[in-house]
């Protein structure tokens, strides 16, 4: 089952369009160990509302070679829970460089099986991410329009459109599959954008971040979605795992106060 | 020592603009035992002939946590050789997420103090990797117009033009430094352009990547750098770490060749 699939899956079953987003700070924590139980309790108390679960990579990077650990064991828990892993790297380079980054986060070894990628160097630097996914059965999502007010410097003036046609184009060539293996990051903080980001790549996945902290509501997100509720992925991270200080039990409520936000938008 | 005041001495005692990259790829190897020893011996041997050294993060996180251990160990043997480490990480994220790779990656943890950044997301999303790397010395290099020929998709059309400007409006804020502490990405591979980015970019240090196995070649470089040969690093990876099969002396002669011919550029 593709990660595409394996997402789709669980927001028809569980009805949950919600993903995840696992990003331990360490100055929330007594120390490291502190960190390791929370962030894996919050993932397991979190799981039965998500779809997928989303860790930002540059928090377990700043941990050094204890967060790369801990990276594999959140990818081993999700795998355990029968949670798809959506791995938050926006990684992004050329032709051996870019198959290197493909080899490390969407071959399987790290436990992800899907990525996030900058576009920035070019079209043809997507290649070595889109052909490692599809052999795996994995997805990149490709950056479209991020879900900052500055994204407008250098994503405006049709940037961010000609992106999307590009993941368009990229899918045309996966024609059996509900939704192929190159999906679209589509800030949510740009509710307005939504529809016409959603029909210029009609069966891409959509990663909506920007939820809670950032400032976007699940009743303006409605825009995104296939008729049958399906086809985007909107992301909440410091307002699950951190929404009431530590507390683990808080967490899943924000989790479950999300999804059923998201649910209560698509049935308007 | 900054970064750049680090690399423009070497320059000026060694007259040396190389910067060696060290990307190891497993598929060269027997073992991960034999990639560590070749690096290091790579790393050793290639020393005397490098402004600085520039590991490519993507080979790195390829090979897992052993990978990361690795990194770690390149860094501290630079150190030792007192070689400037330029990591090759092209990040970019918003906000918090960006300090957490700023914190990772340029505040001495992993021993590198300078590292390439990704400016797709937005001007706002460089500031907190120029805080951390003025705050500890180091440099970021942002991607102005990369080597490879599809570039030009997302960066044509003025936009590496308006990143340039924006690395010289960072600068502004150091008066007092020869090379302040944002540098900039320009392809070797582009050499008609060199000369406009330098003007364009008066106090940036400039990172040519490109030398050797992607096709540029060091008479062309000239225009990048200063009037006292310096503000300018090029760089060479596969054709000096596997400039000859294994061949550490191969590597070596590979760097000095490539010093030589950068030296001869400038003197015409």
């Amino acid at each position: 089952m593709t990660f595409a699939h394996a997402v789709t899956d669980r927001t028809r079953r569980l009805q949950t369009r919600l993903c995840v987003g696992l990003d331990p700070r360490l100055d929330a924590y007594r120390d490291a160990a502190h960190l390791r139980g929370h962030t894996l309790d919050v993932l397991e108390a979190t799981a039965p509302y998500a779809a997928c679960i989303k860790p930002q990579l540059a928090f377990y990077e700043a941990l050094g070679l204890e967060g790369m650990k801990l990276l594999e064991e959140v990818c081993a828990a999700a795998r355990t829970l029968g949670l798809p892993v959506l791995l938050d790297g926006k990684r992004g380079d050329i032709g051996s460089t870019a198959q290197a980054y493909a080899q490390g986060w969407l071959s399987g070894q790290h436990g992800g099986s899907a990525l996030t990628v900058n576009p920035f160097l070019g079209f043809e630097t997507l290649t070595p991410f889109v052909d490692t996914a599809r052999a795996n059965g994995g997805a990149v999502f490709v950056l479209v329009k991020t879900s900052n007010p500055g994204q407008a410097d250098l994503q405006g003036s049709g940037i961010s459109e000609r992106v999307a046609d590009e993941v368009r184009r990229l899918n045309a060539a996966e024609p059996q599959s509900e939704y192929p293996s190159v999906g679209a990051v589509v800030g949510a903080t740009h509710p307005g954008d939504l529809a016409a980001f959603r029909a210029l790549m009609p069966r891409a996945l959509l990663l909506l971040p920007g939820l809670g902290a950032q400032g976007a509501r699940a009743s303006d997100l409605s825009g995104a979605f296939d008729p049958g509720g399906t086809g985007a992925l909107a992301s909440a991270s410091r307002g699950v795992q951190y929404a009431q200080g530590l507390d683990v039990q808080a967490s899943a409520a924000a989790a479950r106060s999300f999804r059923d936000e998201l649910n209560a938008a698509l049935k308007q």
